[in-house]
């Protein structure tokens, strides 16, 4: 049983790839940012992901990345679009990108993986549903196990890194239906990028309009709770 | 005048680095991490060096690197080697080595360069004396530039980033030499790996040594204090 490190934000693509990471036989350490995003809700979901399926570790690591801005994401001055709004559909990059999240994530659990001895990095990306962000794309995920390897003393010496991105080619519909068959309680996971204060999410904001469409696609109900 | 983002960590090298930004005409904004080091003094010292050379802001983020150990710059549980001790010499990556480190710190000067507009992002780094870490080299500075102009919306856009490291192929005298050319006050950095608790840099740690030796080597007087 070798080991994998797999970033977890409480979602339903990450719960999927940890789902896949333990079918395919690691032991999986999980690795949840808290970064100042609006729906730190996510956070309780990963917790709940991680107790239903079984990690070695689930380690939680603050990142500051609200004190740079530029993001609706994580900037109060930014407000998160709605699909109906001039500018939030296309193939245009969103005002909800992040500027550098996944290069700054991939970094830390490769510097988590080295540590415990991991040399699989799983990562929940997809590329076809992936709302226009550079750092979701499969070259950037290759440059990324690239650097890996040049980065580090396991890589250095041979032992090297995989970055795995088992979703990066799948439609949401097949994801959920991946998750489904591995047993994934989408109930527990969360995508709302605006939840509202009382609970439940927003149904509106891209990332609720493609999850539900997902569900729609694969045939399977929806057990979102929409506010 | 362009912006740059400049890694400083307090240093000899990267205070050099700045120096160099500076009479290249950017604009600099310096970014400085506190990731549970034990020479936190290096803080000081990086505040004292953006005073005396001018940045439009100086910028310090938490990374919790401490929390993933591994390394004995920042888990107490390793005790950084002297010379003279079985390990701490030769071409072997040492113990101070802290597990994708310079990955992390560059991830996030990606992210602050790409709100800010900078696309120079300037390290300090050089590979001649730069005691076996493998992300201190070229090899590894090209492959993150071009993972930078992959994993961003201004990269993918074709407004590319650049990753300078002027020192990497200067020995520590020549950066001293040029560094003191562009009128750096070296009194003012920081290099020890394990500062005494009274202040004082040991004079013993693989850091100091190379500090001193270039010194010595540029024929300038070292104004470092020693406990």
């Amino acid at each position: 049983m070798t080991t994998a490190v797999v970033l977890l934000s409480g979602g339903l693509d990450s719960a999927t790839a940890l789902a896949v990471a333990k079918d395919r036989g690691h032991a999986c350490h999980a690795l949840t940012f808290r970064y100042g995003q609006r729906h730190s809700v996510e956070l309780e979901a990963a917790a709940r992901v991680t107790a239903a399926l079984g990690v070695v570790e689930h380690r939680f690591v603050d990142v500051d990345l609200r004190a740079m801005g530029g993001s609706a994401l994580t900037d109060d001055a930014i407000e998160v679009p709605r699909p109906n709004e001039v500018g939030a559909e296309g193939s245009e990059i969103p005002v909800t990108y992040v500027p550098a999240r996944n290069t700054i994530f991939l970094s830390y659990a490769l510097g988590y993986a080295e540590v415990v001895g991991a040399r699989d990095i799983v990562i929940g990306v997809n590329s076809l549903d992936y709302s226009g962000y550079p750092d979701c794309r499969p070259v950037f995920v290759e440059a990324f196990e690239r650097l890996a390897n040049l980065a580090t003393k396991a890589g250095v010496e041979g032992d090297r890194f995989h970055v795995r991105a088992p979703l990066i080619q799948m439609t949401k519909a097949e994801i959920i239906r991946l998750g489904a068959s591995l047993g994934v309680d989408y109930a527990m996971t969360h995508s709302c990028y605006d939840p509202a204060p009382v609970g439940g999410a927003c149904g509106a904001c891209d990332s609720c309009s493609l999850r539900r469409r997902g569900f729609e696609a694969a045939g399977l109900p929806d057990p979102t709770l929409y506010a």
